[in-house]
């Protein structure tokens, strides 16, 4: 089984509540294929199946009309293609800021 | 002379001005090289050299012990690896929000 990393970003607004709630939704629905590396990135790794099935729970969760999912697909040689400058910030499963 | 897709995303903190102030320098900063996607997704088209340029720039501009950079090197053959769901929104060169 080939699995591969696909970087998802989200953008909602986070200064209102339901934005709040539907950005700590995505976070959970990522954290099982993987991790929260920023505020609304997720990196997930998975087999294809597995991300369509991800994509299609994200899909439902957000609010098509005011938020916006973007998915690159890194493929499964990830290890050179990400840096990180700043602060390591972790955040727990449940998408609060854990420091 | 082989250019490359760059993802930039940026953590800050945008609830306080000097955040928001931060974001649009960012933003400020990559605008030549490519376009805001989410409000701190930016995708970058460049050469290495210029690359390197951009990044060094962005590291000076930062608040490395509150902020994080992350960069994701998509490499020349990009156009099928991104893929974008929901809203539309567009960000003018000054990081601002144009509906």
């Amino acid at each position: 089984m080939i699995v591969m990393l696909t970087v998802i970003t989200y953008d909602v607004n986070t200064e209102t509540a339901n934005g709040r709630k539907r950005l700590r939704k995505v976070a959970k629905c990522c954290v099982n294929y993987g991790q929260r590396v920023q505020n609304s990135v997720f990196e997930c790794v998975a087999d294809a199946a597995t991300m369509a099935r991800i994509k299609h729970d994200l899909i439902e969760l957000i609010d098509q009309n005011a938020d916006s999912l973007r998915f690159y697909y890194l493929g499964n040689s990830y290890e050179n293609k990400i840096e990180h400058v700043g602060a390591k910030t972790s955040y727990d499963a449940e998408g609060f800021l854990s420091v």
